[in-house]
């Protein structure tokens, strides 16, 4: 439709990377962009840390599940919620910072705009991202790591580097599955949309890795464990409150 | 930078709009590109209400605190984390669904990788957009408007519409401030930086509206005081799980 929503379309997550750097130049650009951003009442609750010691790198491989390309690609960045700043200035006003899940979610929220922004102007620039969840496995370790301060919360890792593949597409649900017109759906309707969408992503993971597995199979599988478990606790060390 | 770079850092927030509707198919342009945004292990868990309806717009002004452009703009939207494809799945399935902070959190920031991806589509058509952060004030009542079912969490909403105002540019904290290196800064860093930022914001918002205030004021004052308490019940009341 534009060059900007064709860059936005052609968007895949890239796990294999050349050597080229990313010069300091590009990941300004990129912070730049996602600072402009929108953000809750100006309060710009987040934060960038950009992992530049190898032995750091390294040892964040094992805390992420093993992930080599949080080593291996150009530049590494951990994405934070960040209320530090203002509680720092509560402090020094004399008032006490009211925690909630108001801050914790518009801190999450305000850092994921700020995140995708950066990631779009990277992409802009002809590198590739891959976001890395897998940061949330071992907080605690990675804290101690980082040497974190109260305030701060990770929430994700992002690798970013030229490409060296070229992934395909991962289909995604169908848009009326996703874009509803003043109501939520039947349960019936959600049912057949996803039935649908189950025979389209069997012939892309047939495609990808030989096994034909459905989205659904991914979901009940992947929502029927414990996930993360000790995700609260971790923040609430941090200063978060989820009340 | 490039194209994509401007069209990011000319983001303002925008709040009239004309009369000029936008068409569906922008809006399926905007939900795609929207959809090609990185999501956690494919969960994809959002969804966007795209609210027609003119008596339910004009019933959402007091639930957000009085705000009319969410009756007046061109098309207005409800972003969701949405679960309940996951949970409806894992019934069919015959496994419980396990909700915890991780689900929830997941779900907020795939929602804002979407959004965000969305509104730059948007921008790129030429649209203003506002994220409507107050649509969390009176969730409850939101909720039985929309007769939003379980598992289905609101976020914010979203005004778009082609502006009719040209606002001029909220300055952000300085880079050095968002970005770091390896390690968070000290304490004195960040208030240094504090103050140069105050200075920069009260020449904004003097030209804005005449009032030299400053950035850390605004903070203060903000989270001095209890914000959306009522926020982790609601949220819990449709399926959450903060533990």
């Amino acid at each position: 439709m534009n060059p900007t929503i064709d860059l936005l379309l052609r968007h895949r997550s890239v796990r294999a990377f050349t050597d080229a750097p990313v010069p300091r130049a590009h990941i300004e650009a990129a912070v730049r962009a996602g600072q402009a951003a929108s953000t809750s009442s100006a309060v710009q609750a987040y934060c960038v840390i950009h992992v530049t010691d190898p032995a750091t790198r390294e040892a964040l491989v094992p805390l992420t599940g093993g992930q080599r390309k949080v080593a291996d690609c150009a530049a590494f960045f951990v994405v934070c919620g960040d209320v530090r700043r203002h509680r720092l200035i509560c402090e020094d006003a004399g008032v006490e910072y009211d925690a909630r899940l108001e801050a914790f979610l518009v801190a999450a929220v305000d850092a994921s705009l700020f995140a995708q922004n950066a990631v779009v102007a990277f992409e802009s620039l002809g590198y590739g991202i891959c976001y890395v969840g897998g940061l949330r496995n071992e907080l605690a370790d990675v804290d101690r790591l980082l040497e974190l301060p109260d305030g701060v919360y990770p929430l994700y890792g992002l690798c970013v580097g030229v490409p060296a593949e070229e992934p395909s597409e991962r289909p995604r649900l169908p848009l009326p599955s996703v874009l509803f017109e003043d109501r939520y759906p039947s349960d019936d309707t959600v049912r057949a949309e996803l039935a649908a969408y189950d025979a389209t992503y069997r012939d892309y993971m047939e495609a990808r890795s030989g096994k034909r597995r459905d989205w659904t199979g991914s979901m009940w599988r992947k929502f029927s464990r414990p996930a993360r478990d000790r995700l609260a606790a971790y923040y609430a060390s941090k200063g978060a409150d989820f009340g």
